[in-house]
């Protein structure tokens, strides 16, 4: 058990959703969190949406090398409201409505000093092993890492703010042009928020494929966004029907499946670009010739850097509604239903989220 | 005269609005375009709107190095219907609804082949001197220049998406990032539609000023554009104060008013990058000090290379809407009165248009 | 057999180097080249490079989908001294020494237009079915992609410009920061041009592996080039070893061996970059979380364009010695002997060149 | 007086050069710097260079809003070798040879988490007052801004490397094309380590500029650098004449001369880059309308981030020599005498260094 997670007689408790070990998850009690150090503040939590990553480790026990040990407190999507604020804190106050950002650099890392503290190795990440995540009432954050939400933004839309940032992320390193032609390989929740800020980010079109049309219903309110039957059609032929044979300017694999890279790098217009964003299991197939053909670029992501600021902008202006895209919302004590039903991996939900505070 | 502006007897003449001379202009015949080469389209115009541009050569005979001195047909924002094809045009039809591209380059020339034929200095643009516009019943022009309009765009927005390609190679070169802060000095056409065109691109805020507040009108529909009354606020100070001190991520300068650049370098965040659209007769004050501490990027935009298909994709969703910056639309009989109120430059029109066809 | 290779008995002929069929070559006669237009230039060929896909299509009769169906003329490498010049012409002369781009793409695609014209699907290519090639006395060519060779540069090293420009490109789209160190997999002629661009281009260190140790001793003369045997060590471990632990800025692959695909995604930096220079006959592996894990950015790259003004540039600077890696010269007679050697593929061959000239 | 430079009777203390007021220096104790913290070093200083921005702290008192109100130890540029590490220091170890980079960012700033921790207002600076510099015997500095020095750089090299740095962030903005066309307008100290930096980073031939003709004696040894005496050729019409009329690809303004800026804008090429690393006092002129013509990209360089290791990097390069620009070495006790020199300015100075250690 990670000491944090390991409650002793003395100590003030919470309680927590904690994954014990593989296939079982308790709501029990967990040390407190610590005292507010200068540069931290204390945070009431509101709403934990539940993630694909913490699906995964109570179904599998493990992702990649990250293996659940001990027993580990689960959830890194979060919001909630300021309960007190450390001696150094400027920009934050008590009441305010904030968002977290659940993973912390090393910020005199080498990566952190260039501007890429995402892929600093050191980075200690809510909820994955061995570090416990925020599903729990009170969490003491880092202030810098800890941002206001405008007036526009709910706390529930707050909790998608940090899948939001993944999709921000991708689409800032896709460096889409106005006016781009897009395709998107996969409508689970990251594809759709993709599919989403690239709409917002410039794409005039956007093409987007997956084999439960289920999926694509969110979508409807985006006009500009086309569902693409991938049982019946392949993406890259209605991409290059649909732009006279030149291809998409950006494309995004967000399904991480690795049927996908088959037809993937035919998808791309001469130029342009592939960002891969889902993460396949196994090594792909990689077709050089075909991407060389048309000089493709390919841009890897892995989680975000400095995307908060820029996904809380984006979500708050009137071309964003990630509110539509919560199918369901469970109270904190029934955390452990909230989790069967992401197991359950209903083809039409998109995010379920757990309610923590108001209990 | 221009040798294709000179009436012949045994010629087949138009009426086209030509500039004589400075303060004059008259509708009267000129020469019928030539035959359709292989590679050319016929096309009835339907509507050309009336640039800045136009309006300076009627009223101060010349633009910098370009002086009028042979009468000299007007107008290059230009949308029609195809009459007919040349033998090797494969992309348009007869009926196609169009839009034309008036700066022709050498494709061959260095730049061209750099993919910058706007900077081709052999670039042979409409209405520009000895070059002739296209302010007629009919022009024969290039067919790669020549763009289909999508069902979604009308005859008269097409005809605006000549200034559209202008701000959105602005945004193109300005880099936009998803969720950026942007500032726009100028409110007029290319203000207008840099603002709305960066909106569309990613933009999750826009403070846009100006001298005269009833150029705001037209962009009521944007929500998250802010008007700034230059008279009575800096714009570097609102947009201070609207990021917390940090600033804009882009900065666009469509005033070409060399006393905008007084705070002009005050106003980028640190990384941020200004975009200079506006042409100011003199050169200005350049702040090197101001713009190092930001280590700001500055970009220069001449006219648009390739923009025209993203113009036109981004004028088609719905997160454009150009029609709504029509001012007033004149018949082509009354060309001269359309000139006069451009010439008038009232605050609240953004753009007077010219319908030629349907006489 | 292409028309342009038929002789009848009318035409004037002169002997070339034609692939008559896989396995079979012949010096004999062929027509001589058309008439000079006004936008072209007849040169005198003086030296032509055997390129690994001359020889190719000699021993296997085809490269992926260009199949050798009639004989065709072979070559693309080549220099010579200018003959005539077209009525246009006015950046060359008559006794220029120059090299010539074998590519000629049409100006007006949509890919030229955007300055890309290398993917251009309607590249016609020196000896590239059914294309013809350069291997006899004279050519006519665009006075456009012909290039004058200054002073500091020899014909033979002329006819290494094309090759070279490969590595140009390859090293402007890897976007070399100075400074920076640099992993090459593979030896061969490209992977040694490659290893000698970046060095000019603001490499500190470059590693370069190969199977075949003999290939490194063109490399002596750089001492910051560090040859790697791979048959006892891996790439991506000597520049973990010899950077930290922090990997290498730019990764070049220009093996074109699917086997080194293994540890290629391991070899770059946190934010590094991959250029996949050479064309593995079949879909390679690609191990999407090793790259994401680095944020890797993948540049696929095409032939070239715009990098003959750059090559040649850079070939006459004293950072860069071609004629140090020319292994050969056979004299035109012996055209068939060159073949025979380039399809030995001796390990310590870089180069093998025909002189055409001065028969 | 700053608190640091206060000596009190019970401290130790350590001779250092301090400007106790404008035109007035002494070599006279001070406190011996602090304990070394966990992540600190100690270093014995070995040489420190003296900056144009020491001299004009000693001769005007002040740099724009710089003013020295206290005593100040003088000296940015420096390298020493390490006394004691810092218990959590794992990269440096006692005996090594280093080089110090002299500014010290907020790691957790807005700027320093984008990467650019160079325009982080809160940057503590060596002798920028209120802080001290470093010429003295020993300094305590973090270890992340302390960089071991290769085997190729003497001691006196590495206190250049911090100049070089300048230089080398400044063409690492410019993004040089490998076989670019460069300008360099001044041939002061960065303007020389500008050329030289640029040469090794791709630039085939530099054109540099200067009034003093004796500045160009340091760059003999790099036969493509063209020192353009600017006395007698206007820059912009030499890089006219010597690319046919297209310009640079990149120009380096370094001199920092409000009159450079006259023809500047004329100066680069279609697409190419003026990069501002020189500091004019006041604002300067701006010819909007010629850089939009080229579509010219203007960079703004702010010291370096992120610079150091390609710095030591190339200049271990044999593409770099720095020995050579050493102009003259005082010993420590006669800091006076070489500050007076320093403010003499001798036309055929680069560099003048004091050596601090071995006393």
């Amino acid at each position: 058990m990670n000491p944090a997670t390991a409650p002793t007689t003395q100590e003030k408790t919470m309680d927590a959703v904690v994954l014990e070990r593989r296939h079982e998850i308790q709501v029990r009690p967990v040390p407190a969190p610590a005292q507010v150090g200068p540069d931290e503040v204390r945070i009431a939590v509101h709403t934990v949406g539940i993630c694909g990553s913490d699906v995964h480790y109570y179904t599998h026990g493990r992702i990649g090398p990250y293996v659940v040990e001990d027993p580990m407190v689960l959830g890194h999507e979060a919001s909630g409201t300021v309960l007190e604020v450390g001696a150094n804190v400027t920009h934050l106050a008590v009441g305010d409505r904030v968002c977290m950002e659940p993973g912390l650099p090393n910020p005199r890392s080498r990566a952190a000093r260039l501007g890429m503290y995402n892929v600093d190795p050191d980075v200690r990440f809510w909820a994955t092993p061995p570090v416990d995540g925020c599903l729990q009432p009170e969490v003491v954050h880092p202030a810098d890492f800890t941002y206001e939400l405008p007036d526009e933004l709910s706390l529930e839309e707050g909790a998608l703010i940090e899948p939001f940032a993944v999709a921000v992320h991708a689409v800032t390193k896709a460096r889409i042009s106005p006016g781009d032609v897009v395709a998107v390989v996969g409508a689970g929740t990251i594809g759709v928020l993709t599919a989403i800020a690239a709409t917002a980010s410039g794409a005039s079109r956007v093409y987007i494929s997956d084999v439960a049309p289920e999926k694509f219903a969110k979508l409807r309110a985006y006009p500009t966004v086309h569902p693409v039957d991938a049982r019946e059609r392949d993406l890259a032929e209605v991409v290059r029907e649909a732009t006279g044979g030149w291809g998409a300017d950006v494309v995004f694999e967000a399904s991480g499946n690795s049927r996908a890279f088959g037809s993937l790098w035919e998808t791309p217009a001469p130029g342009g670009a592939v960002v891969l964003v889902g993460i396949p299991v196994e090594p792909v197939s990689l077709d050089v010739a075909a991407a060389q053909a048309r000089e493709v670029r390919v841009e890897t992501v892995f989680r975000y850097a400095n995307a908060y600021p820029r996904a809380i902008e984006l979500a708050a202006s009137p071309s964003v509604d990630l509110a539509e895209l919560i199918s369901a919302t469970y109270p904190f004590e029934q955390a452990v239903a909230a989790f069967e039903r992401g197991a359950e991996a209903r083809p039409g939900d998109v995010k379920i989220q757990i309610r923590v505070a108001g209990r």
